[in-house]
Order: structure tokens, then sequence, then C-alpha cells
């Protein structure tokens, strides 16, 4: 019933993918418990160093022999002078008193020293047989697709729009993921701006579906067996989820994130710049209310989430959601305290049902 | 296949509703075709005198015996002081010099008669026993919603979040439709600000349907049979499209207009205030670029819509898209030439095919 061109390339049993959330969320056992449940997992390695990921690998091969995907973020190009980043950090001073952090000097990201871990990520990678690796923040250079694509690994790119899914398309990668604007965490949008790039995924599946020829799987709001067959109903081949997965028992989310979410309501997110200096949606609190109100302009990324790292980690130490990065996508309600296994089964459940009504 | 509660209560065939797009779009040829296609169309009256209201469902009659809807705008206060307004007037001169525009005193509106007019409307559609009556910018008086439905009139309310559907449904409206981020024209939100209640119908939907007992309509982004099919998986009983309309033959959107979305793409439309002073979505243009370099607030709906009439009026005359208001969902690159009757047909054959390969 869900088979496609989608499932047969990543070898899985139904066209759903755990969405790759950085930042400590893809423990291996969520991974592993999305890929054993006939789904995709994956590992979002943007933030990790080649070390980090290649235990994490190890651990997610342990608990299952089923596919698994990575997620690398694309390095790009920033400026930032020394002054910028000091006033920048001068301003979140008061923040960081009530929550009494002290800051150490921040070391300035460095971009040609990303492109170099990013480059180790890749070799890695490849040196570990993952069978799928995908992409956000861009298209990597040809030769980074070619060489994954040499080494039977599938590659997978992000788009928020029609032209940026053109662009992945033409770059050789054989999947693309839309990002909705329903989506929770980071935008992927690279060649449009904040606003022009923010489009619904009701608009957004059939319009790149009518352009492009490489399976497309739709991502932002996506919950239930509802979402998954509305989105194969307007021509993508699957789900991404992330937010659905982010509350599960085996996800790596702060308890206190999983349960501002379980609590809260759809009007509820904003997209701010103020965590990292790249446009994210998540659940509005006194960190964003406060930094947007210190400061109208951020340094970019990851200028902006080497600054604010240890306001976010002093609140998950202290269990204040005020202050923590509460990533959510537009349909928090739809969020249940629930495992793996027992969210795959009532997304299948429900989209079979559907089906057998129509 | 189409059949239920939905079309149960409006008595037609396919659950489709054509928005009642105001400003001239609804022909009462248009409105006759989607109802003799076996949907429901819908006459935009907000800004129409109860004496166009009667010319138009006249003539409505005279080519459909079929059931048709009716729109009003539900009035709502606002302040703005003489000197605000001439202020506002005054920053837009630039572009009425580039357009040879005279600029007559504008007439202040003033809620009272806004009041005034609302009633009239009201009493003229009981007489005329119009089927069905929707309404944008809020809920009106519970006094009104009970004449409509003791005149045997389907009252239908328009919603952005699900805060604001509940509200709708305890109002004792029939239907709610709901406005996804997606839609074009203006914002219907009346509860939430402008960014809270920007959701995509892939979140709204599930969030709606899971809280409202009474039918929920989608709208926002939808042109074909594969949006009508998703809109129905999330928990949708029907879809209100708009744009797909707007570009039809019998449509009365200036040929401008319907060229320019026929050329455009789902990374040109902005969210602006500049037309009307209340937030919509059209095409981005020189218009809304000069008048948002202008001037940051805009006078609130109705005045700056009232200050910008003679630049859209003589913009229309001289095809100028560039000083048009070019409404226009996210979704311009499935809009067609076409006339209703081939729009109507496409969606369900399209629909159809969805539920046979299902």
């Amino acid at each position: 019933m869900f088979k496609s061109e989608l499932t047969e390339i990543l070898q899985i049993d139904y066209p759903i993918i755990q969405a790759p959330m950085a930042g400590g969320v893809t423990t291996p056992e969520l991974v592993a418990a999305v890929s054993n449940s006939g789904g995709l997992g994956s590992i979002g390695a943007g933030y990790m160093t080649p070390e980090q990921i290649r235990v994490h690998i190890k651990k997610v091969k342990e608990l299952t022999s089923k596919p698994f995907a990575i997620n690398l973020f694309v390095p790009s190009k920033f400026e930032v002078t020394k002054s910028e980043m000091e006033s920048a950090s001068q301003n979140l001073q008061s923040i960081r008193t009530e929550l009494n952090v002290i800051q150490d000097d921040v070391e300035v990201p460095i971009y040609e020293n990303m492109v170099k871990t990013f480059n180790e990520q890749i070799k890695l990678i490849i040196e570990e047989k993952v069978p799928v690796c995908s992409f956000t923040f861009g298209v990597p250079s040809l030769e980074v697709i070619e060489t994954l694509k040499k080494n039977k690994i599938i590659v997978v790119g992000t788009a928020t729009t029609v032209g940026e899914a053109a662009e992945v398309e033409k770059s050789g990668m054989d999947i693309v993921v839309l990002q909705g604007s329903e989506a929770g965490g980071h935008r992927g949008n690279f060649m449009h701006g904040d606003q022009e790039s923010l489009i619904g995924l009701m608009s957004l599946i059939p319009q790149v579906a009518d352009q492009v020829e490489i399976p497309v799987i739709a991502a932002g709001g996506i919950m239930d067996g509802r979402g998954l067959m509305a989105s194969l109903c307007l021509g993508a081949k699957g789900v991404q989820m992330g937010t659905a997965f982010l509350t599960c028992e085996e996800s790596g989310a702060h308890q206190v994130h999983k349960k501002t979410i379980l609590q809260a309501s759809e009007d509820q997110t904003v997209l701010t710049k103020a965590v990292s200096g790249k446009t994210a949606r998540g659940l509005n609190n006194q960190f964003i209310v406060e930094a947007e109100e210190l400061q109208t302009a951020f340094p970019e990324f990851p200028v902006q989430n080497a600054l604010t790292q240890s306001i976010r980690k002093a609140a998950a130490q202290q269990n204040k959601p005020e202050y923590m990065s509460l990533w959510s996508g537009q349909s928090p309600r739809l969020a249940r305290e629930q495992t793996v296994a027992e969210l795959m089964e009532k997304v299948i459940f429900d989209a079979l049902n559907i089906i057998n009504t129509n």
C-alpha cells in the first residue's frame, strides 16, 4: 500500500522519515527505533564532531540492522567583526545574570574550520557506509555528492521553494525534502529570503511535484496518519516528522521541552533568529522576547548560536523552559507521549483507515 | 463519493466553495457558474452597498436555481485621527503623482455608518432568502446569527486558529472556513495577532477538526483535486478556493491581475498592510515596496483602504500591475485560464483518480 520508488530507494517499509533534529534529540535509541519500526531514523549530526558521529553510528548499528540516515549542515560563509560579536554578547548579559551564567570567552566560529570538519564528517560517513546522507542549509559541492553516490550512499537535499527543489535535483541528489512553513526548528532556505520561502505544504508540495522528477518528502506539521495521507495526495512520496518524534520516549529532548510541547497550542510558535542567528520556529518564551527587545539584528549563524549556548545549557540544567530553545512545528496539539513503535503503528493504522473510508 | 454532512447542509453536489473575493471578482456569471457546476458560488459583498447587493443577487438568481452564498465583513471598531490620516495620505502622494491621480478629499470611514450598512445588508439577505451567508473579520452578534438561522439561512464563519474556530462554533454558526497561511487576500484573524494566526493548513485542519463538531472547510493554496483530497484526509469536509476561480474566464478580476498570477511563482507573494490597513497576501509589486518604504505603520482598515482606492483604480485603468492590488494565494503556479466548468470537472476528475490509485 505504501510502496513507492521512495521506499524502494531507501529500502524501508513505510514512507516515514524521522527528522534529523540536532542538539541531542536523535539518540541512537530514537534512530534505531524508527528504523526498526519500518521507517527511516536519522542522526542529526550537524553540531557533532567526527568522533562523536563515529560513536553515535556504532551505537545505532548495535541497535538496528535496518537502513538509517545521517544529516549534516552545509557550511556557508558568514561575516562578523569582533566588535559586533562583543556587542551582541553584551546584549545577552542581563539574561546570563538572571541564570547565574558566567560567560567564558566564546570561540568565534571560523568558516575554514567548519569546512574542514564537514569534509571529515563526509569521509567518516563513507567509511562507516551510512546508507543515507541528508543535507540542510544548502547543496554541497558536486564533488561531495558524486563521492557519496559512488559509494552507494543515497543523498537527500532540503528545499523550501520550487527553485531550491530544482537546484537539489540538478545537483544530482536522489531525493528532496520539502520543508513547509509549518516546520519546527531551523529554516532550510538557501536561495530565497526568509519571507519568500515560508510556503505552506498545501501549496509547496504540488507545485514542486509538478516540476521535479526525484521523489519528494513533505516536512512540517505532519504528526499522524492524516498528515501522511494528505502529503501523498498532494504528490509527496513520503513524510518527514520532527515534533511527533521529539516527544517520544526514546527521544533525547529535554523533559521540559517535551512537556512544554505537550501542553502547547498551534498559535504559540514564532520564527526567530535570536537563538542561533538563523531563522527557526519554536515555542515563544521569555528568552526570545527579551533577546529581540535587546537587539533587532543578530550576528549570523553560527555566531549567535555560539553566543547563546551557555544560556541554553544553564536553562536546561535549571529546568527553565523560559530560556531554552523550544523548537516545535505548528501542530503541538497533535504531540503525544508514547514510544516510537506506538507512534509508527498509529500513523499507519490511521492512514489505512483513511484509505478504506474513501 | 463526496457526499457528507457539508454537502447535505449546503445542498450541493461537490464540497467545493468559491471564495467570496471582494472588489468585483465575483461576478454573477462566476457565482452562478460555480453553483451550476455543483459547487457553491459566493458573492463577495463586503464592499457593496445594499442596493448593489440587491442587483447582484437578482442577476445570480437569473443565472442559477442552485444554492449560492453571500459574504459580509463584520464591522470592527478602529481609531484614526485626522492628522494620522492626512499624514498617511501625504505619504502616498509620490505614488499618486506617478499615476497622475488627483486625490479628492477622502471620506473618513465612520464605524457607526459601517454598522448601519451591515444591518441593512443582513436585512436584505433575509428578504432575498439567500441560502448561505458567510462572515469574515470576526463573529457577528448572536442576534444576527439567530435571526439568519430563524430564516433558514445557513451561517458560515471564518477562523485562522483553533481558538477562533471554537468561537465560531460557540456562536451557533453552522460551518467554519479555516483560512490557512497559504491563503490570498485579507487575513481573517480576529482573536489572535497576525503572526500567531499564520498557521499552514497541514497543521491547522487536523488540530481544528479534533476540537470542533461543526463541519470544517479548508481554504488557502488549494487549486486542484490534490488539494481537495489532501484537505479531506486532514479532516476537512470541503474546500474553499479563491485564486483558482479568480483566473477563470467568468471572474471579474482585471485581465492584468489574472495574467500576473498566471505567470507568477510561489515565492512571489507577500503579506502587507499597505493596501488596506489589514494584513493581506498578494503578489509583491512596486506599490507595496514603495508604500512600505514611505511608512512603517498604516492607518487601520478600512482607513488605509479608502486612502489607496484612487491609486488602485488609476492603476487598473492604466493596466499597471505595479500599482494594483494583486491578491493571490501561495499556489499561483497551479492557476489556469479556463472556464469554471472546466476547473470543476478537472478537480473532481483528479480527486477521483487519487482515490482510485490508493
